[in-house]
């Protein structure tokens, strides 16, 4: 991991501190564009320019499955992580039909799924089998993964991250996520690091009922006590109660951060991802914009342990990168706001 | 107002149901877009399809001057507004940047302000120059505009929309406005519409200070009741505190809801309009779309009165269409949700 973090650097301030002045000359009312406007002044701080863009976009998705799902904590089949990683290389999911509504190309990654998507003759969407096993196993008995593991999932998803920014120029990445389970890993990652119950930041998923929930909470009250991972050390908690695509997106947010990208974070299981990437490289949160608030209670308890605030408040819980993908276009217009508006002066104002 | 009003029915109850039901076979855990799912149920309902668009899209701005601008209630000259529509006919205003961004025209209609733009030799927006008075008077010394301009107000701005989406086939509009001193008249109908006082409906606008602000509660203290408007009479209401172009923006909503078309709201004096435009037709409120909830306190209280949820927060606060215009981009996915999302049934799952 030294080598990744070595690549990452805060932000720069100087640019932060000429963005802001820049747009106090903006001609409107100071600051009108509320939120926009702090976006804008990020967004020229993480690209080191005034006139940021993010007009050229990817969307990576990573995929595994959950060991843990034998306990009991999701309503879907875990074949389904199969089944909707065919649906995203053919651009079916809704995550993909989004991302072409928002200009964006998708990236799906098989970190770690059980089964074999079967190619077909034409790919709409970029596909990496890049597994480094298959499924992670029954954290409420064991680990999740062994220490190698997890950082082979960092580490295969950065790579293929930084290439295609340095390849392809993308000025803004999206990630998102496929796994049958994966809520709960989310939860016990975020129970670790925020030191909250399992009761409060764990929720119901794609749909348990309450016994399904109660089970979830179980299974990450087992983990925990079977475990014992140290809040302090982020490859110890992945490889404790994590999985691997949430592996995959800490080294998807590492790359962008890395390559002074603006990466565009999605749900509940994105942020848990996030935070990992956020205790292997501090400086990495500089990076982040939260896209969303999801629907799963335990998300606002991670995006303020990060200090990010949410620009859509939708109900949304589908992850896949949905929400994501849906604040885009906000980056887009933030970008416009201090890009293009004129100032009090160019109108001689 | 009756030739209007006739032309205003609810949306296809019939189309919102099955919509509901197509919801519930999409290939996603239930409902898991949240409000976009809502969204595009509504859409539905509008367009009395099950494949509704919003592809073609304009962005209506209208422009009045206040005589109220002279109780000191504004921060800017009144020179300003004629400044602003100079640079929305050239396309250079915040909106149309964002317009332009959001593959929307903009139509520009001056229906009372105090000066005359000067036509450049190619305008980038639509501009129609439909005064029917040259600012507004003092509302805290007399009514705002007589019951005849202020039916003129609405029926100008209705006739022109309605053009528009005739014989250009839009399938959404948003709205928006420019008129320096123009919050002061959207929160005395606020006041009078929801009974609140004006101090809990009165914000800082485009930047007044504290004294400002209780400038801007004495002029609608004295303009109610020197005027005593009958929060039953719509005209009798934005004759005796309203503004001309709120009038406009309540043609424009009524035109959209006359033509089956979704109207996006902008903030506070869009919303204020929208208000009326619901007291002439109660129907047209199945027709709005609310784009943002802005920083003006009162703004809150008018959506709530509607039953209308924002789609957006972001603390914006400058009008001229610019929160309306970042919903334009949900608007699209949530029309995609239900069009082009795959259903179970579809992947033989």
């Amino acid at each position: 991991m030294k080598d990744i973090q070595q690549q990452i650097t805060p932000v720069n301030q100087d640019i932060l501190a000429q963005a802001k002045a820049y747009t106090a000359t903006l001609a409107m009312p100071s600051r009108a564009m509320g939120e926009l406007n702090t976006l804008s002044e990020r967004l020229c701080a993480i690209q080191s320019t005034l006139k940021p863009s993010v007009d050229k976009r990817e969307l990576f998705i990573v995929a595994a499955d959950h060991g843990i799902y034998d306990e009991g904590v999701a309503p879907y089949p875990q074949v389904v992580t199969m089944q909707m990683m065919q649906l995203m290389i053919s651009g079916r999911s809704s995550a993909c039909i989004y991302a072409k509504h928002a200009n964006a190309g998708v990236t799906l990654i098989d970190i770690a799924s059980k089964g074999d998507v079967v190619l077909p003759s034409t790919l709409t969407s970029t596909f990496y089998d890049r597994k480094v096993a298959r499924g992670s196993a029954n954290f409420a008995k064991g680990p999740a993964m062994s220490r190698e593991e997890a950082v082979e999932s960092i580490k295969r998803c950065y790579q293929i991250a930084s290439q295609h920014i340095k390849e392809r120029g993308l000025n803004v990445i999206t990630i998102g996520e496929m796994g049958i389970a994966n809520t709960t890993p989310s939860a016990a990652i975020t129970a670790v690091l925020t030191g909250l119950e399992p009761e409060a930041v764990t929720g119901y998923g794609s749909g348990v009922d309450k016994d399904g929930w109660q089970r979830k909470v179980n299974a990450i009250k087992a983990g925990l006590a079977m475990n014992k991972p140290n809040k302090d050390d982020a490859i110890g908690v992945l490889a404790a109660v994590g999985g691997h695509e949430i592996g995959g997106m800490a080294g998807l947010v590492l790359a962008a951060a890395a390559h002074k990208v603006p990466v565009v974070l999605d749900g509940y299981i994105s942020t848990a991802a996030a935070a990992l990437a956020a205790m292997i490289a501090p400086a990495a949160v500089d990076y982040m914009i939260a896209g969303h608030e999801s629907e799963e209670q335990g998300h606002k308890h991670l995006l303020a342990m990060l200090g990010l605030k949410p620009l859509l408040r939708l109900g949304m819980r589908l992850g896949e990168g949905t929400g994501a993908v849906c604040a885009l276009p906000l980056l887009e217009l933030a970008a416009a706001t201090i890009g293009e508006i004129a100032t009090f002066a160019d109108l001689g104002m």
